[in-house]
C-alpha cells in the first residue's frame, strides 16, 4: 500500500502544540503502518516567530498570518490548540467551511459553539473532532460515538476535573481545603486563579460536551446545574468515611422519561463504586446504558503529552474515515426538555446542626416525612454547641430535598444552612455501613 | 444525505446473533444518524431452519447453506457468531478472500488462525474485526487500534476472565474454591465444565489477541505462560487481605527491551490499584504508555447483548471506514522474541510452610539472598504443624524467584511446595501495610 502524505497544520504551537508535533514525528511509522498515511506539521499559526519550542518545527513551518493556512490548497486537516473562543472560533469555521477537517481540545469552544461549528463542517463536507476536549487522552468521546451507537445510552456519570478530585483526595488525607488547594497550586495541579476548576464550570463544560454526544441531544453550559467544591468541609469528609464513603466532585448526565438532566457536584461515593478508586488527578467517566450496563474509562485527564494524544488520535481517525460520509454530522441531533428536579431520584446524605434539647429529632423527622422522604439511618453526635444529625434517605427527589431542608432552615432550633449532597452508590442504602 | 442500506450476512444465530439482529432492528434510526448507512440482517447461517430464536429474523433471511451468503453479490458485509475452529474458520476465509469485511466474536480462530485471516483479508481488499473477542463490550481494541495508535503502549494489564474474577471474590468473601465453582455454576457464570476458564486458558487467548494488537507483534496462545486458579487457597486470600490487597487473575503483557513477555496467574493487587476494584464477573483492562500513563476500561466481559454491542460497533466500524485503506492491515507486522524469565521484575508474595525450629530462618534467608532475592517484608506464624513465612519481595525476576523457591523446596525443613505469587502494585513495596 503507497503511503498518503498528509500536510497538516497546527493553530497554535505552545505545550499541546509542540507535543502534537513532537508525537507525529515519533510516532510517524506506527501511524504510517495503521494507516497508510504519513501525517506531518505542514503549517503551524503563532503569535511570536521567535519563541523558544519545546519541540521545533521544521524551518518555514511557523506562520503569524493564517491566511497562509487557509489558502494553502495541501492542507487538508487541521488542529486548533490555541484555546479561548476567539480567535480560535472564527478560525475553525472558516476552515470547516472552506472542507478543511478540524480537530480542537478547546472544550469552551464546543461546548459553547458546538451547533455553528458543526453546522459549518456539515457545508464544508468536513468533520469536527475534539476528544481532546474531555479527559485528555480518555477516549470517551470515541467509545460513545463509534463504540456504543446502538447502545442507549441513559446515565453518564464522570469525575472529570482532575484539580478538585486532588484536592478532595487531599482533604481525605487530612488537610483541610485551603492547605489542600494550596498544595495543588505547589504541584501544578491548580492554576493561581483556581476558580473555574473549583467553582465546578470546568466540570460543567465538558459535562455538558459528554451529555450532548451520548443522548445526541443538545446541552449548553448554562443547561448545567453546578456547585461547586468551595463548601465542602472537613466533616463532610469525615462522615462519609464513616458511611465508607468518599466525597468526590460528581458530574452526572441523565436521560429518562424523555427529558435530560445534567449536573456537577459534591457527592458522596459508596467505596465499592468504581468512581470512588479514582485517585489524585485522574479522571473517570461511567456510561450506562441497555446493551452494556456499564462500562468506565479511567485515566490521566489533564497534561500536555496526554492531550495530545487525544489530538493526534482524532487527526488518525480523521484520515481513516474520509470520504465515508461517517461521523460529520452534529452528534446533538435534537433537543429535549429538561426534566424536572422531581424526576431526578437518588439516595441523598443530609446534615443538620440543632440545638440538642428534647423533641427536636421528632421536628425535623416530621418535615422529612411532610416532604415523602424516608430515612435509612440516622446517627447524632454532640458538637461544640448542639447535636448534629447525619440522615442517609431512601431515593429521594431533588426537588422534596430542597424543600425540606428549606422547611428544617427556618425552624427555630436549627443551627445554620442544612447541608444535603447526593449519594452515589449501585448498592441500596439499606447494604451501606456506618462505622 | 441519503441513507445507503447495507445488507448484512450473519454465520450464526443462536444467543449473540439473535441479539446483534434485535440491536441492529432496534438501533437502526440511531446508527443512521450516526453514520447514514442502514444496516439489516439479510441472511443469516443456520443448521436448523425450524429452531425457536430469541428474537425472530425477518422471513426468508435464515439459510443452512452458506454459499446463498458467499455467492450473493448484495453482501459486502458478514459477522461470523458460530464458535469454533471448523467451519467458522473456512467461511471467514473465503468471505475475506472474496472481499466481503468480517466480524467475529470468535477469540480462539483469531488467536490461533490470526496470520491466515489478515492474509485473506489483505488478498481481499476486505476488513477483519474482532472486539467481540475480548472482554464483550468494553471497546478496547478499538481503543488500542484507533485512539493509542501513537501512543507506544508497553505494558497491558488485565482481568479478562469473568469466571475466575467472580470465584476468587466469593473466596474473599469467606467461600472456599469448590464452593464459590458451584456458585458461580448455580448463576450461569461458569459452565459445567469449567476448565477452560479456571485453567486460565480463555484468559490466555485473550491476552495474546490483546498483546498481539498492543505491540504490533505477533503473540500466539502458545506463547503464554498459564497458571489458573485450580491452586488458590483460601489461606492466600487471607494473606492477601493482611497485606491489603485482593487475590485476581491477572494477566500481564509486557514489551521491553525489545522482547515480549505474555502470562496469565494468580496475583496480589494492591487495594490501591485499579485493577482491585473489578468486581464479580466484571473484565478490565489497563494499557500503560508513554503518552498516557495509563487507561484502564472496565465493564462486563460477557453475555449476550454485551457481545452483540461490540459486533454491532465493529460493523458500524468498517462501514465508516470502507474505502479509506484504513485498518485492513494485520495489527500484528512484526515477530519479537520472548523476554527472558530473567528480565521481567516485579515484586513476589511468596509462602513457605517449613518445621518450627531455630536456624530455618537463617537458612531460608540465606538461600533468597543467594539469588539476590532482597526480603521487603517477612511475617511468621504458627501452623498446625510447624510455620509458615510470608514474604513480601522487592522486585525480582520470576527466573531467581524460580530457582530460589526450587532450592527451598529440596531443603529437609521445608514442607510442601512454597508457593510465589507476583504483587501488582502501583507502588512500592515499603508503602504497603501489613495490618
Amino acid at each position: 500500500m503507497a503511503t498518503v502524505d498528509v500536510p497538516i497544520a497546527l493553530l497554535g504551537y505552545g505545550t499541546v502544540g509542540a507535543a502534537v508535533s513532537r508525537l507525529l514525528a515519533e510516532s510517524g511509522h506506527e501511524i504510517e503502518h495503521a494507516t497508510g498515511h504519513r501525517l506531518r506539521v505542514a503549517r503551524a499559526l503563532v503569535r511570536d516567530l521567535d519563541k523558544e519550542r519545546a519541540f521545533e518545527p521544521e524551518p518555514g513551518v511557523l506562520t503569524t498570518d493564517f491566511a497562509d493556512i487557509l489558502e494553502d490548497p495541501d492542507i487538508v486537516l487541521a488542529a486548533e490548540l490555541m484555546g479561548g473562543l476567539e480567535p480560535a472560533g472564527a478560525h475553525v469555521l472558516s476552515l470547516l467551511e472552506r472542507g478543511i477537517s478540524v480537530v480542537t481540545a478547546n472544550k469552551q469552544l464546543v461546548a459553547h459553539r458546538g451547533p455553528d461549528l458543526f453546522a459549518a463542517a456539515a457545508t464544508g463536507g468536513a468533520q469536527l473532532r475534539f476528544e481532546a476536549c474531555v479527559c485528555a487522552a480518555i477516549p470517551v468521546i470515541k467509545v460513545l460515538r463509534e463504540a456504543l451507537v446502538a447502545t442507549n445510552v441513559h446515565r453518564v456519570l464522570g469525575i472529570v476535573n482532575g484539580t478538585t478530585n486532588f484536592v478532595l483526595g487531599e482533604m481525605e488525607a487530612g488537610r483541610t481545603y485551603e492547605e489542600a488547594l494550596v498544595e495543588a497550586q505547589r504541584l501544578g495541579y491548580a492554576e493561581a486563579d483556581p476558580v473555574d476548576d473549583v467553582s465546578g464550570a470546568d466540570a460543567a463544560a465538558k459535562m455538558a460536551i459528554l451529555a450532548s454526544v451520548a443522548f445526541g441531544a443538545r446541552v449548553a453550559p448554562d443547561d448545567v446545574e453546578v456547585e461547586g467544591i468551595e463548601a465542602v468541609r472537613p466533616e463532610h469528609v469525615v462522615a462519609a468515611r464513616s458511611l465508607d464513603m468518599t466525597v468526590k466532585l460528581v458530574g452526572q448526565a441523565t436521560l429518562a422519561n424523555g427529558g435530560v438532566d445534567v449536573r456537577v457536584g459534591p457527592a458522596l461515593v459508596d467505596r465499592h463504586h468504581p468512581l470512588a478508586s479514582v485517585e489524585g488527578a485522574f479522571n473517570a467517566v461511567m456510561l450506562q446504558g441497555d446493551a452494556i450496563r456499564e462500562i468506565t474509562l479511567s485515566g490521566p485527564g489533564a497534561g500536555g503529552i496526554e492531550t495530545a494524544s487525544a489530538v493526534v488520535a482524532d487527526l488518525v481517525s480523521i484520515v481513516g474515515t474520509t470520504g465515508s460520509g461517517f461521523l460529520q454530522e452534529d452528534p446533538a441531533r435534537r433537543t429535549l426538555p429538561r426534566l424536572s428536579s422531581d424526576e431526578l431520584r437518588s439516595p441523598f446524605y443530609v446534615r443538620i446542626d440543632v440545638e440538642d434539647r428534647a423533641g427536636v429529632l421528632a421536628q425535623i423527622a416530621q418535615q422529612l416525612a411532610d416532604q415523602g422522604i424516608s430515612v435509612a439511618r440516622l446517627v447524632q453526635n454532640q458538637t461544640e454547641d448542639g447535636a448534629a444529625l447525619h440522615i442517609v434517605t431512601h431515593e429521594a427527589s431533588a426537588g422534596s430535598i430542597a424543600k425540606g431542608l428549606a422547611a428544617i432552615a427556618s425552624m427555630a432550633v436549627t443551627r445554620g444552612a442544612p447541608v444535603a449532597l447526593r449519594v452515589v452508590s449501585d448498592r441500596g442504602v439499606e447494604e451501606l455501613g456506618w462505622t
